[in-house]
């Protein structure tokens, strides 16, 4: 049977689909690549996060609200949330629409995956309304499509721990391989600088081609990572947050990047770096004093440079997406 | 205090140097990179292994014979354990020397870590006449010395798997940062067909840049073994095995790699691929009937193809050089 054929009989067999039904989910925010993991890696945060509400109605559309400042669009086709939705209405025969209230904290362009925690609270929350019938896979594969239409690329290392929570690895993206890790109890600063990096363009910069001795010390840091990750060992982790590749041409987007990276690590951060394709830069810490000792230094260094920022001392979310 | 430092003050504090003791120890063959972890990943194997007997003599100097059909060369300064015996006594003040005794049964060049278990067996044999006073990382240091002589790199993904046993991974070689790994018990068969391929070759062939997209596969592989060691999940194993940049250019010195890869996942291995530079194939199962049928797989292809061959069913070994 094929996906769409099951997901057909599973909606005929579903009692829900009358239409009425709503849900409230809380849709955290994302930090991929974790450093050396370009493409592959994610972990969620338990702050910032988007709240989002939908409601089940029995005409085939989607009508979305936007209940914050940041105007994104509201037709469907155009918003990242309503092409999540189309979606899964076209694999389900158009049965049923979605009304979608979205009161979004995680800013747009800010690195930490906002429009992950869209496509993904869309996915998760229409799953929810249906009687849950998707796999995880299945609503990672949904809520890469409003990442496409986000950044033109299909990626899945914000959705996933979105979905998830936690830390996750992206082995693959066709056929989908997606490994959940241990993730240990740390803490996560983050600053937001407000200054515009696209995601786009932090692409473009990269180079197509890197130096195998470049490509050996970069997988030796991320096997050094999951080694960390799994085996709860923070010292590995701390030492294997080492970016050869990625970090040295997308840094120079960030002023100040070298300075608070420097000054995080020497206040006692296990490390970090840019928070997907950035602007936003995260440290992890194995205590919230060093924590907040890294935010004084983020804080510091963005006012001297005279650029707005906002900062976050959280830590890593062990849930994802999750029904209010 | 510095290395050596502290070394000649454990030597003169220690029992021994008096001349006289001797020890015989097992040094197993590694199979070094495990297809996507090209540098940086290694394992032991229980078969095939070398025998080794080191005496320590008050003269300094190294007394080399071969109890093996090989022909290797008997001056320390051009033999592989020689050169590892000879940086030691430098390091302790050329205050004793050593008298060895090598019966190789890892047939050098086969790329199943022969120079690495004369190198590794030297140093874990001489550690134990001085009394241990070395650790893990100061006789992964002596040991590559040997690998450097053998193949002008100084790697430790031969070396460390040898004296810990087990699945090692290298994050870095300098600094020097190794990391024990899980190690599920699984079967390994082998396979050397006797051709040659010089490590040097094996390096030459590759190209000095790859393209970013292959790294990302790459690292997406690396992450996933590593994660399934952790897990012991041998199915993540399986799928992490592919080598989208080292493989496709090396196995073309191998006849009948791919057939033997493609007919040994069909017959129920996990995966496997190149044997450190090769020409040796090794291929991973959870099942010991499984890894007999790999073997005859193995056998028909090399067979058929009028190649000398010699086939090995054995396991991870859990425990690197052992003294008996």
């Amino acid at each position: 049977m094929s996906l769409s054929e099951k997901i057909n009989q599973d909606v005929q067999s579903s009692p829900l689909g009358a239409g009425g039904q709503t849900v409230t989910v809380k849709c955290p925010a994302t930090v991929a690549n974790l450093v050396c993991g370009f493409d592959i890696l994610g972990m969620a945060l338990d702050e910032p996060y988007d709240i989002m509400k939908l409601k089940l109605i029995d005409e085939p559309k989607v009508i979305i609200t936007n209940k914050d400042a940041y105007n994104l669009p509201t037709e469907a086709e155009k918003n990242v949330a309503g092409v999540v939705l189309l979606e899964i209405m076209e694999k389900t025969g158009h049965k049923f629409g979605f009304e979608v209230e979205i009161e979004k904290h995680i800013k747009p362009g800010s690195g930490l995956g906002s429009s992950a925690a869209s496509a993904a609270g869309a996915a998760v929350a229409a799953n929810h309304l249906l009687g849950n019938i998707f796999s995880t896979d299945d609503l990672v594969q949904f809520a890469m499509f409003g990442e496409k239409l986000a950044s033109s690329v299909k990626h899945a290392d914000n959705i996933t721990p979105c979905i998830t929570g936690g830390v996750t690895l992206i082995r693959s993206i066709h056929p989908l391989d997606i490994v959940q890790l241990n993730s240990p109890s740390l803490f996560v600063t983050v600053v937001h600088p407000q200054i515009e990096v696209k995601t786009s363009d932090a692409r473009q910069i990269l180079r197509k081609e890197v130096l195998l001795k470049n490509a050996i010390k970069q997988w030796g840091n991320i096997a050094g990572l999951v080694a960390g990750f799994e085996k709860g060992d923070t010292d590995l982790i701390g030492r294997s947050l080492e970016d050869v590749i990625i970090e040295p041409v997308r840094s120079i987007l960030i002023p100040g990047f070298d300075e608070i990276k420097h000054k995080s690590k020497e206040a006692g951060a296990l490390g970090g770096g840019i928070s997907g394709s950035g602007p936003s830069i995260f440290m992890l810490c194995t205590d919230e004093t060093f924590a907040k000792n890294v935010e004084r230094i983020m804080q510091d260094v963005f006012h001297r440079l005279g650029i707005e920022y906002k900062t976050y001392v959280t830590s890593i979310a062990q849930q994802g997406v999750s029904v209010l």
